[in-house]
């Protein structure tokens, strides 16, 4: 094979082919200085130049408002959900979680040590087909915040709620941020590892109030602080910066193409077919998710048997449509419809979903 | 400037041009499978055989022992100064640190909020200028650990000292790993942002005893637990997975090299040429560190003055070499000489101080 496939991965991603053919043609010369980006200090001018456009243009793209902080850190979503407790609550301190999926279980865990976390409600039960009607949310009156994932990658499952809740609500974006137009004030916290929707992986992006800024969390050391962080400009200690600057150039990129509204509308089309064929087909194949809640970045499905989802998976990779296999915990195809995506990887996809059916119904 | 200029960078820092040329031939199509890969999944089949070669290319580089694990993690050295004191000493216990430079001081701070941190000995009156002599080190009886640091990225000082201690020694060898051959046995755990000597930033290698990893450690969350890392093989979560590729092709470039004892006696030879041309200098370049404790990877020295270190600065860089200025914490000028950086750039380095002090003394 010696050309682009159509990359279904859940994350790391696929990346703009824009971006990479950029990254290419700089990655032993960068503008000109005989170095790669890779190479230079990130207190270079040049790197320095780097990181600022890249913190304008997600600020630009999100309408991050001034009162909020954007950091740009290691160590995945999965360390912010130790650090968001560790910053925002007092030692075993009341927190509130939904648990709408496999990541807020993880947050949860993440956060177990450090604070007294607070199930407010759960769909586990129910396979994380739905979200748990806000009516029946078993809010703290004192919790430190209330956590969400936005998006459940694993199982395609969207919140798609309003969050009017008294307590800072700290948000997982991490398959969902630039997938459509966000009300940043909605939120205490926003974070987001960047694999999925925003860039490569090794780069995690917080949008954090300053105001939220000010608790005085738990005894850490400065590197788990997100105010040594701020006040260093996340660069308290080397950050990833190719990581950084590829993020950067995705950023660049999504502006270009119309920002977060143009992807929003393309996104939705997009999903929505693929559910209609899926909801077409006979019960060939499957989404269990309640329509209100489906995601349009994740849409996780099964077929009759998981020996046709292998055949499924091993047929598409013929046809250049790779990483469909869903995720170990939950079997079954899934496709990540991000927005560095091309379209006619979708045209393709549901080419292939047809003739496979046709074949094999 | 069309050309790769010669890198002088403490880190971020050169990497070798074979590797560069390697990434940038299969950056968006690596080894035939139709995408970079940036794009894949870490848990794929490609991406695991290439995680588990950059480990055993870097036992062999290191000659790790069996009984040693190796882990592959984000958050920098940084992070790893507070996860030391977080798994391997109990809640305030006694942990000893050798302080030779900023960095020490560094781990020190990150370790404070966990553990009674207390100084074994510094230099930092002397300037960090030597290595306390290791008959004034004041070592406690019931220390948990004795952190190092192998060499002192900005002072430019090599611990160079056998380490005959009764605790575990916890080192920082982030600017001198595979720079020599070392006895991982001499220590507990050796750590290691990439960005020096290794490969890019966004990546740290931990080499840890499998049995101090039984110790109970404090509270935390499984994100900063290295036992937890460990179960998972460094994919507790999404790793940086570029930066393990570039990383992991710089191990193999330093094994076709000849591995760690050519470049150890390699750097020796440059360093030794470089600190005679400041000894031989008349007092016109002037490196302070005690010529038992200097360092083959970080040379610092500084001209008359602070004007005509700007001055030498700017002009390297017109010749095309560059990251020679020293580090804020220290002014004057900087010259890291790591595996990556080709002998000719050290030739050029020279040649170019005795022209620059012909014009200046």
């Amino acid at each position: 094979m010696s050309q682009r496939v159509f990359n279904f991965s859940a994350g790391p991603a696929t990346l703009p082919e824009a971006v990479l053919r950029k990254a290419q043609a700089a990655l032993l010369n960068w503008q000109d200085i005989g170095a790669s980006v890779a190479e230079i200090s990130h207190r270079s001018a040049d790197f320095m130049t780097l990181a600022a456009q890249a913190e304008a243009d997600l600020r630009a793209l999100l309408h991050v408002p001034d009162d909020y902080a954007v950091l740009f850190m290691q160590g995945g979503a999965t360390l912010q959900q130790a650090l968001i407790a560790l910053n925002l609550a007092h030692p075993g301190q009341r927190a509130d979680y939904l648990i709408t999926g496999h990541w807020g279980k993880t947050a949860l865990k993440q956060a177990t040590p450090y604070v007294d976390a607070h199930i407010v409600a759960s769909s586990e039960a129910q396979g994380f087909c739905n979200v748990p009607a806000r009516d029946d949310w078993r809010l703290s009156a004192d919790a430190a915040y209330l956590h969400v994932t936005d998006n459940e990658t694993i199982h395609g499952v969207a919140l798609n709620l309003p969050l009017d809740v008294q307590v800072p609500v700290i948000a997982d974006f991490s398959s969902s941020i630039a997938s459509r137009p966000i009300r940043v004030r909605d939120y205490g916290l926003i974070y987001a590892g960047a694999q999925k929707n925003l860039g490569p992986s090794g780069i995690t992006v917080v949008i954090v109030a300053h105001d939220l800024l000010r608790r005085s969390g738990q005894p850490r050391a400065p590197i788990l602080d997100y105010r040594a962080h701020l006040e260093r400009e996340s660069m308290l200690n080397t950050p990833p910066t190719f990581n950084w600057y590829l993020l950067g150039l995705c950023l660049a990129w999504m502006r270009e193409q119309g920002g977060v509204a143009a992807f929003a509308a393309r996104n939705a089309a997009r999903a929505q077919k693929l559910y209609a064929l899926l909801d077409d087909s006979n019960g060939f194949y499957r989404n269990p998710v309640a329509v209100a809640h489906r995601s349009c970045m994740n849409v996780p499905f099964f077929l009759p048997t998981p020996e046709l989802d292998a055949e499924f998976v091993a047929q598409a990779k013929t046809r250049g449509l790779i990483g469909l296999k869903g995720h170990k915990a939950l079997g079954g195809i899934r496709a990540s419809l991000y927005n560095a995506l091309p379209d006619a990887a979708v045209d393709a996809l549901i080419g292939f979903m047809h003739e496979f059916r046709k074949h094999h119904d």
